[in-house]
């Protein structure tokens, strides 16, 4: 049995993980803080929680907030964990952040980035970055041992994109410089704060895309497909928004490399999730969805070509508050902890 | 470690006590048995059980499905249990019934229930009525023991009507001639079935009131209070469909006997409720709603009173398709078999 | 031709009444006037008004703010009318206000009213609440004429429940004591702010009742309905918010007085909205929902009675932006002006 | 005044167009058919149209069905106009018929869309077809006269492809074999009929690709789009369905040409649609989306390019009743009818 402590609490990335810890059969949750609703128990606050989770949520500055946990997660904003981190390290707790803080391993990547979603390129613990892992199970399963202290959640969007390409990266399937990621996401994906473009009536019959400019989580997908591929990988990205509350369903398209056909791809496809549990691969007879991942921490990619235009579409189905948020953040804490991969994981959602 | 059959695993119902009985530690799912869809594993119907429930889907008439488990349940319309319950029994399975077959003791009673939505009132196992226990734990907890063979599972809008009601009628608080309940149900408690009402684009943004002639579960509704209250009560009952998935939400209105004010009402309510771990009260000035129950076999109960006009107002939370179908089904499953009443009930929602 | 200036023009109440005089044959648009999203065009604000309403949006302050216009919409929260009808009216303008500030026309009446939300009892202008008007054409026709120069829109709970109960009181249908408005709203009814409590993602498939201290429009529906009976009426009123965007369905129950049944119940309907255009009357075997009144000024009632339990049952269903908010305030320009009562208003909504 | 008949007059695209004919000046309609719901009027089945449309929906063989009119819609699925349209030419009528029965000239055009939609490749009326207009006033407008007797309306995926795609065929900006069109609509673009995968529970938080193995109407925007650049084009489309009533959103994606930047690419795209009243071009920097044209005939298509990879991106807003459906067939009825292309249509829709 280990500890957990739940920093940013209050958000939906905080009750995600909170309801997941709830349920995990080697782990007691110990500590709450946030800033935002603090001095209500977390059952005030959720009330679905209630005879569940009564803590209250500590302030940052409140003495319990500061209490050891073997293990700590920051559902957090950018910016947060990066400061907070070193005090919980130092302390023997592991940390595990949603942020895209610890997502890069050198200043100068995390510069970029930051320059990206307009933030101080500066990081500042730039010490911590190269011992931090990307928390992406799928591709970095040997580096997220009982050694990692510190581990980088892979972004929602990213995490859907990611795992319906790198096959195709990883086989050299496709011409590198053909792909399109056209990327649909529920509104939880925004979070718990409430803004005009997330109120209910400019939102329930609504799809439209934005940050046309350039979403941040571009730069983790590119990052890792040119690691695959050995080569700089530009692909063009598409986030749009449509009236669900969860599930990101992203269509992954890429010019077939000669000598590539169905069963390649096939081939292709089932070598490299083979030991992926949370990883399920269906064809386009079969009529997927995001409400079949919805709750669960599964993957569903449906595995395509279209055979008149020679090109390869994988449909990437994720619930992005599970597998896109804190689901893939307690694989990454069962990983590190040394606990079997899909501990407290191995659960459908409902239906309907 | 018990096994278990599902009749009518295709529908809503089946879909959903499935989902619980995967979950549950001392249940193994067996057989899965549906009229429609048959010929198809479980999770070819319902994808997200992929891994979880790969079992056939078996027609009523395949060898197989008549094979013998401890528990049955008959996730199915009114007249099938009432049909083959018995063969199961004399199988020595303990059954529980969905539909209004068992919910009645006497034939004439059912007579009066099947009259009322226009079926056959000549009940064709009236033998086995009498072992019949109305499956509401809350009220007849004594009553599901381990003695216990046949259940009739509460109707989804009689639940949460009772549960709010129930503390007002035993302990005398209102004018038993003034009860009104207006109660709201998202779509899923109309079922699998797709039909013109139910049809997207004629529901997203459309409520309706319907079946004002009489909805089948006021019967269960009347009976009960006329039992604790020790004479006969009669109510007005409005049921409505609102643009929601899952919940149902009831308003129940009953004038204040002289007397009773918000401190008899509370002492009521909490003494009643005293011993009900799936019930849980709240005040007026808590936000409750009902995606606070959403997915978890709990009844919230908001209890007011409206000084103004002397009137008790209770607001009756819960999830349809939990504790007012399969959830409440496995509660009773749990007491007649034994097992700890919330035993793989005890988990919350997940939100939002 | 009449030219209008909207005041409040960026909020749902404002859009909608320059929707509505965009297709209005006898009035010009000239002004629009709000104190957030000023410096911007309408259509900025509103794209699906590009090429419609280009007009820019003043701060109140701006010179062009106090030009001249025939007639002016309050579409503003309680405390801004009374603040500024003075000047327009002073200009020769006619008024209609949105919000409670000339809904009374009695100081005391006023401070009850503004005691109950909270606000200060004094009225800023009282000299002009005598000659203001309750902006009900089906209960005030006469009083609405081209002398009228103040109107106090009614409010969108209100509407629908006094539509619903007026013939009852008036012929004397019903127990006066017995009353209970259930309703149910759309998000919209709370307007264009964003808050917790309508953000898409904790509103989707969440259904709760509110303000249960007390709603503010009940204060205009007892009043009205004393009016009409005679007598003072205090009835029970629960707002419910549901997940749709427009839409008030309100369940109105009374218990019938001795002698009254079904064909006394709708001789009395007939009779009392025999002259009101905006007004339909359904029984209960037609399938009448909000989606049908969605988009247009009607309010459409069922009329039904509970036999068993000797109860008047009215289901009321409107559009809260239209029959509860701008177009009924159209309704009441056209008679105040001079224009047919229905001009710009004899229009379906669309479906589905 | 010309008159108006509407063969079936049931479905979503029926009632769209009684509902735009009920506010056209310049027509009257008098004839309603439709093979389901016969023997009722139009506003039993439609509530909201009550004291707008009482006509009665006439069965096909009744003899008032084949009453003349000056134009008729056949708002039918495949199959109908090609067996009844000559009978209504011949009687005088202009024809427009929703299906791809008259969408191409030729038998060999007919046969290769019959086959890929599973349908007998052999077209009934081939004589009629080299007469008939596609229904595009913004690709064909010279064609579409009052000369001209019989027209094929759009698809609606393919409107807002063609729109969106039109001038970058042109103008030569992209490479013709490097398109893709991803398209999301919501559910009523099924239209009427219940299914399980529009049944609310399985939609209300759902998103799903489906089609992958061809959708019919990649057949008209590949025609199109070969004809404006002279040479075959190919492209990939993926028709997604998401939860919303109304809307397709288009995403757009073609490889620019060398030395085409943002501004000549603007330049191409108001050269093409400068006469276009129901198209507005729109940068990445203003918010639109699909609630924006939600009701209105209009077409709002966000011009963008992704610098980073050379590649257009123009993301096609519309409403798939309106200018994907009877919107747009209005917009045929007048140009062939000798009105204001924009008469009855220059609407914006009700906002939110």
């Amino acid at each position: 049995m280990i500890t957990a402590k739940v920093i940013g609490a209050g958000g939906y990335g905080g009750v995600g993980i909170v309801e997941l810890l709830l349920r995990h059969p080697e782990v007691q949750l110990t500590t709450l803080v946030a800033q935002a609703d603090v001095g209500m128990s977390m059952s005030t606050l959720y009330p679905h929680l209630t005879g569940f989770c009564d803590l209250p949520i500590l302030p940052p500055d409140h003495p319990d907030a500061s209490a050891a946990a073997d293990v700590v997660f920051f559902a957090t904003p950018d910016g947060v964990a990066m400061r907070q981190a070193r005090a919980e390290l130092e302390q023997g707790a592991k940390v595990i952040d949603y942020s895209g803080d610890f997502r890069f391993r050198t200043p100068e990547q995390y510069a970029d980035y930051a320059t990206r979603i307009g933030r101080d390129p500066k990081h500042v613990a730039p010490d911590l970055l190269p011992e931090s892992v990307y928390g992406l199970a799928e591709l970095h399963r040997t580096a997220l041992t009982t050694d990692t202290r510190l581990v980088g959640n892979v972004g929602c969007f990213a995490i859907g994109c990611i795992l319906g390409l790198a096959p195709a990266l990883r086989f050299d399937l496709v011409d590198r410089g053909s792909l399109i990621c056209d990327c649909k996401t529920g509104v939880s994906g925004a979070g718990k704060k409430p803004g005009p473009s997330f109120h209910y009536p400019s939102r329930y019959d609504h799809m439209n895309a934005y940050r046309l400019t350039g979403h941040q989580h571009v730069i983790e997908v590119e990052r890792e497909m040119s690691a695959l591929s050995g080569d700089d990988v530009a692909l063009t990205f598409t986030p749009q928004v449509v009236p669900a509350c969860r599930g990101i369903l992203s269509c992954i398209y890429g010019t077939l490399n000669d000598g590539m056909d169905i069963e390649t791809v096939w081939a292709a496809y089932r070598e490299f999730h083979k030991d992926n549990h949370f990883v399920r691969l269906f064809n386009r007879d079969q009529p997927i969805g995001t409400q079949h991942v919805r709750g669960s921490n599964y993957c569903f990619l449906t595995i395509d070509i279209d055979d008149r235009t020679r090109r390869l579409r994988v449909i990437s189905h994720i619930d992005n508050l599970m597998k896109g948020q804190a689901g893939n953040a307690l694989q990454n804490m069962n990983l590190i902890c040394g606990f079997p991969e899909h501990l407290g994981l191995h659960q459908p959602g409902q239906y309907p």
